[in-house]
């Protein structure tokens, strides 16, 4: 049976709802989006009231009608399984799919995403529909590949609290603690505040305690509900794999979204798929203090390069083996859904797909291919408006050559590590104002960025073997076994930069009992000093000229070397950055300090770092060397004049971390 | 049998409570009302506790006395039905009563309004109390006529969620769709998200869905509980017209209060009154971003001259047969219900009743007679003070002479359309920070105000033709019929000008087909170009020097003229203005760019507009040209001098749109 | 049988929980413990888990060990009761003691204080446990006294919406009115709104009105829940006096907390104890805008002094007839609990320490030992790290020399009145941004301190007869009795100052019927004229160039001499502060007018006040005068240089209103 086969260069694409429009357009539809350079149709996403209108009975002759008119024109096509939206019958006739808030009502019809991952009910019909669509077109010869439903946890839907997700729970513990709830007393240190347990059943769901629960029964559960959604997903997957041979299964996530481990949850997953509107991202800049105020209104026009560029990089590595991802949902005009939303900048849907191809996109798949006409988006742009006619976006697409930008994987000798149980842990107590996970992780990737390396955003305990730079910004939750594994790293000659909170929790959420750096004290000859949460408009001084704010955490040295002290107030003299052998920390949140060691660092292993002027970013990939502008006037880089919101191709020289 | 007269001039009233104090103090306080030149006296308003003490036990005794206390000092009584406060008694029997929030809970008794319109039970007893007073005094010759209920809406109490909504929403769909779920699910669009119905009984409230819920299902919910409010509503008006031949039957309305549609709510009445708080209507303003920070000081003591003055033009228009109004509530010292509640400045109460005759008003009725000594209105002023004696509002009430201020209609050629379910829509969905219906109704209203011009404020549906300019700021609803009638009053020579978003709704709240301007695409000879949503600190350029901020839209012309355009940025070199026989249309939110082209238009039109100082306001009626000074030091216009917060009657010439 | 003995001056102790941390540990820390000059050890504050770990079965072993640990280091222990922390089990089998949320969500398990003070279960179980560890360690020799529960109220635990609760209230309203609900309605006003009940079982919670309730129904509810935690209180208190003769008992409250009437609650007890965090005090100083944002900031690494003095001074007196307070739980380093959390400076626990003596405290206990490994608080410092060397503010502790600070009482003759009922009817109805009860308060206790005066904050209707001047800021209820003891205190002589909205309620929270002042007008030989609320921004002049911000208070006198008048603003010319006998009335909320009129009272009764440079304050105890600089830099005072954060002891002249 011929199945779909790859391009060799990036696959432009588009998300379509061919069940919006009159049938009478679709055939035209189809041949405009051949004409326009398309490679894939996503079709299918939210159908399900329309593949089953009522119980059991199926209708799949207007879906059939649509995959031909799409394979007549060459295009391929990427069906979803339909269950990010059950049908209004299911519904009525199992109200226990429902999710429940964190405020206790019963989330109902009318959105999307209202169900359970915990209830057994949904999960039957899960699998029945993606059995039902898997079975028809699973190997229709025009079918690519299949995204799982839709963005797993939008709307605040990973966490249920239900009594199903409660007795999930119960099962889920008992497992994790081998029945013994003593164990799990230990693990969270329930002897505080008498919060011991006599027996499992007695551990409540942690949305309505007087106050903040423990953050070890808070990592438990959001450890619980992300395996809920793994659960669900290879149950999907599983049917996918058996009735749909040769195709790829993916899923598409949402930049700067931490509900799940998205690690687990891809497993299975032939590659990553993320949706990326970088106008919209700038929301995530605000949530979480990641930009100045006045940089989110410089960039209201095209998203700031280094968020973009950061998702991309987290997704890349989401499938370790895979080397790449798809952006399955790209921004081609105004989204709808931030305060407001700005039209993008003339040359932003362009700058926007090369910078997704230079880091390791296969494939951008625009949403959508026509504005909706109704519901809850009809404020959003497609590639086509309300009325047909073609949107700025649809003329930006009509414009690139997809053939000039060759896949193959992108390649760099700098990591940076990242781990979800590190981030719930920040987060739950981050314990100074701004100081969240993603800020502390975005300072070094910017610094990176801004020294024109390419990065790898890899899993905290992915092997290391291939990097010269292993930079782990807030990995704070550290074992024996995560401790161990850097440590041989480091002894292979790895150079290892930490940031603060470094291996201040053991993996049940407490402190390691010797304190800060717990088992990779040997490995950083170094204790933790103090650490201080620095209000808004507080600032530590250090040696250098660099000024932490947010948190400046020092060190007393057990052999250690010191290469920055704190000058003035609590720190005054203390160690500010360490280094041992080839690890350094840094215990100072400071841009310009965070900088500096890191160009030495890159020097210092021949990665050739480079100050990029400000807006201007550069990746490599594929024998290209990708230069870009995100402001709106022209610079100047190197002798070259890259052109507002624009790009210009280079051919890379062996710098920026790039192998 | 007698009735009460209307008298030739501004009728003076005030709202009391003789059931808050000592009956020692009746037959004072009805004397002291007289010799402050008053006409009116509102009682009875919640007083269904001392009405009906017990179930079915009426005690009419001392409402008796006080009416003929007040008949005896040639004063009228303005009597009210007491629904608003239904007692203890009845929510103890029927818990069925009360309704349901937004958040899901019941909302108990304790403050007023909780009754939820649905109720069954509720209706009866409305229909019951209301028969029982209106059998008394329905024919007493002091009573003049009627206040409904008070305040709907009050409290967020115009929509319930409760099971008795539930059901009765079902209903009206029924009904709207014709027993047609098809019928609702085209109309709503519910392909999208799969949000198909295959029974009207599927539909749920809108109130707790994973995220926002379809605009449509929204506004449906809107208007059913809208016509909920207008079929209570119509319940009592038919018993008092039954009961009380002759008398005058009004609702108080709140300003900018916008939960149901107060045109279809007012059917059946004499007049609309409203609550004209013009401190307290500051709340407002920062709530919908209608002013900026600084204004919002400066008129600290006075509150807006354009925002009390739309409330009062909007609620001349309520009744469109009536051409006037009454306002039922009047501010006269520092309300209690802001965040900070500053004292009047010196002369307000006379400047507000001076404006709120020239707008039309009948009556002015201060609220309230004496300061409550109890309970939650324990900090809002009185024309009496606590311990009886006037304050300062009494003082200035007690100085104005009714005489001066003749009837007669508002008299004005330039209308400004209105419409709630555009407003509904925009609300729902403002895409831009800022960009709510009111700020962009205003944004044309204080344009128009600036110019010196009156204005009616009509129902968007309203006939046109007495009018030679009509204004249609925020307009996005528009079907057929309304087209229909637009393009017809322009071929008849009326000048029409629309804002932004003109016709981008369909009346079920889809977007049209065949996009903006959709059935107004021929009269408007153009289509939309692009609309962008500028966030606070973004603004687009203009020609002319002009500046949009929050919202900039262009227009691609097919044979319209262009007046304006844009320069720089996204939507460079479109039009951002645009004129087609008498239609224009202003895509950019500006209000410099607004005023200039009102004003132009009213030249042209042989209007006279003016340019008035800031803070200076003219109106006309009756002969009156009333010049008023709205800031708190003297101002000078064309050789006038106006005194700080103080009036000028001059004789109107012809200009400013009057007739 | 021995009982142990107070010390001769200021005894240190800290915070335990022995159970956190190994048991190997626990010789080593009371060891250390002793070296460190400490004299108190408080523990088993949450411990029910581990001594009564199922139902019934009680394990005292551990603890028998530790307080054998702690007296054989001549150490002695501080018992709690753990009733601020259930077991699980006992809410697995009595789910009815948990306490519901305004939200109408029962609270769950998982932090602390889920339970209802209303819950006849848990008052039992309060008993037995109670009884229980009482009659174990009742008359041990190391044992010197008892903590009740721990923080009573935290969380937003002192009012519960439980049907336990509401039935308890309908039973405490039959009693307070004595069976005749007209005399509830009449003392409430319910004839506003029709609220009148005919039976106290239709009296709702007040949780879930329509909009804000009665003001006299939230009152009542206040001092309803009030009476809970004091009736739960006292049956701790006498079981405890009834087996533990000759210990003393305390109740550990906290700062700026107002839930209940912590006078009512301390009913019983030997002296009051307050838990100290000056950093986090700023939390309170935001919440309640006590200080303007730049010196949250100046302050960020001390707090500011007066208002951990202010709390020093009310808890001194909240057992007024004890004449002293602890402080049971004393900052040591960051606390974990406030948006950011930066370190203390250097010398902070000093300067805390040697302030909260000063101020009457007879000891500091630090909280907490150890810094916890686990849970909630893992982020909050203690005298140990958590692997166990000494942090920061061990060093501050060692350093300290307890004999260097003598006991005896705080004496002077400046009382400040402070009134819980006043300040739940204050801050139920503010009425001006900003000028909440606390607000009002420390401006004038701020004022005082600035002065360089002492003093005594007392109950408003506690004797004067020892104060020269009593500063009354904030004391709205004035009903008869109260005024008559102020009036016989004036006609003694005391000097009395007064704030704005003296006098302005009855006791039922309703406004006098002869309006403010009330029973106070003839003391005060005025009457109130105007009020005005001023949002920020507005000032209103006055003589002597001052300026009211926030609030500005008229005055009509009859009798009483004016000092200040109003000047400009609709109160131009009218008095703002008047002088009637002994008593004086400030309507300005002024703090340089404050300061002058209290300087000038001051010099008048030969207080001899003196201006203090910003940071710097004075204490005087047992013959010293405390020097403190608060500011990070040294300050000079009287030829004295005090160095920054740091103190001098001097020898008291006669001035600052001590005796």
């Amino acid at each position: 049976m011929p199945q779909p086969q790859p391009t060799a260069h990036l696959a432009l694409g588009v998300c379509d709802y061919p069940e919006h429009v009159s049938p009478s357009r679709w055939a035209l539809h189809a041949r405009q989006q051949r004409d326009l350079g398309l490679r894939y149709v996503r079709i299918a996403e939210f159908a399900w009231s329309r593949l089953e209108p009522r119980p059991g009975q199926f209708n799949w002759a207007w879906l059939d009608e649509i995959i031909d008119l799409i394979a007549r024109e060459d295009l391929q096509v990427i069906l979803c399984t339909p269950t990010a939206a059950p049908p209004a019958w299911l519904i009525r006739d199992h109200p226990d799919v429902l999710p429940v808030g964190r405020g206790g009502h019963v989330k109902t019809f009318g959105s999307r995403r209202h169900y359970d991952f915990s209830s057994g009910t949904f999960r039957e019909h899960s699998r029945r529909i993606t059995r039902a669509i898997a079975e028809r077109y699973g190997s229709h010869p025009a079918v690519a590949g299949w995204q799982t439903d839709n963005e797993f946890g939008w709307g605040d839907t990973a966490q249920s609290f239900s009594p199903a997700a409660h007795a999930a729970f119960h099962e889920w513990l008992r497992e994790r603690y081998r029945g013994r709830v003593d164990d799990l007393n230990d693990a969270w240190g329930n002897v505080f505040w008498s919060m011991e347990y006599t027996d499992f059943q007695e551990v409540p769901l942690p949305n309505h305690a007087v106050a903040e629960v423990n953050p070890s029964h808070a990592l438990d559960f959001l450890r619980f509900s992300s395996d809920q959604v793994a659960a669900f997903h290879a149950e999907q997957i599983a049917i996918l794999r058996e009735c749909s041979p040769g195709r790829f299964v993916t899923h598409n996530y949402m930049g700067f979204f931490s509900a799940y481990d998205h690690y687990r949850v891809s497993t299975g997953l032939d590659f990553a798929s993320w949706d990326s509107y970088p106008t919209g991202t700038l929301d995530a800049a605000r949530e979480w203090q990641l930009l100045p105020p006045e940089d989110r209104l410089a960039y209201a026009r095209t998203g700031h390069p280094d968020l973009t560029a950061f998702n991309h990089d987290l997704y890349r590595g989401a499938v370790p083996h895979s080397g790449r991802f798809w952006v399955m949902e790209h921004q081609c005009g105004p989204v709808n859904w931030t305060a407001s939303n700005p039209l993008p900048a003339d040359g932003a849907v362009r700058l926007w797909t090369e910078q997704a191809w230079a880091h390791g996109a296969d494939a951008c798949v625009y949403f959508r291919w026509q504005a909706a006409t109704m519901a809850q988006e009809v404020m959003h742009s497609g590639l086509l408006r309300h009325d047909g006619r073609p949107d700025r976006g649809f003329h930006e697409v009509a414009a690139l050559r997809p053939q000039a930008y060759p896949l193959g994987p992108v390649r760099t000798r700098v990591a940076l590590l990242h781990d979800y149980e590190s981030l719930w842990l920040i987060n739950a107590q981050p314990h100074a104002d701004g100081m969240n996970y993603w800020a502390q992780t975005l300072a070094y990737y910017r610094a990176l960025r801004t020294l024109g390396v390419d990065v790898d955003v890899i899993h905290a305990d992915q092997d290391l073997g291939r990097y010269a730079l292993v930079v782990a910004p807030a990995i704070t939750l550290v074992g024996a076994e995560r401790a161990a594994r850097w440590t041989r790293a480091a002894a292979q000659g790895t150079e290892l930069v930490f940031g603060p909170r470094t291996a201040f929790r053991t993996p049940s959420g407490r402190t390691h009992e010797d304190g800060q750096f717990g088992p990779l004290s040997d490995l950083l000859g170094a204790r933790l000093g103090l650490y201080d949460s620095l209000p808004h408009g507080l600032t530590q001084g250090l040696s250098g000229g660099h000024h932490a704010r947010l948190w400046a955490e020092s060190y007393e040295p057990r052999g250690a070397q010191v290469l920055h002290t704190y000058q003035g107030g609590p720190l005054d003299g203390q160690a500010a950055v360490i280094r041992s052998g080839t690890a350094t920390v840094i215990g100072a949140h400071s841009d310009t300090l965070i900088t500096d060691l890191l160009e030495e660092r890159l020097h210092a292993l021949g990665l050739h770092p480079t100050r990029l002027p400000d807006g201007l970013r550069v990746t490599r990939r594929a024998g290209h060397l990708l230069v870009q502008n995100w402001t709106q006037a022209p610079l100047t880089w190197q002798g070259h004049t890259v052109p507002a919101c624009g790009s210009l191709h280079l051919t890379p020289t062996p710098t920026g971390g790039s192998r």
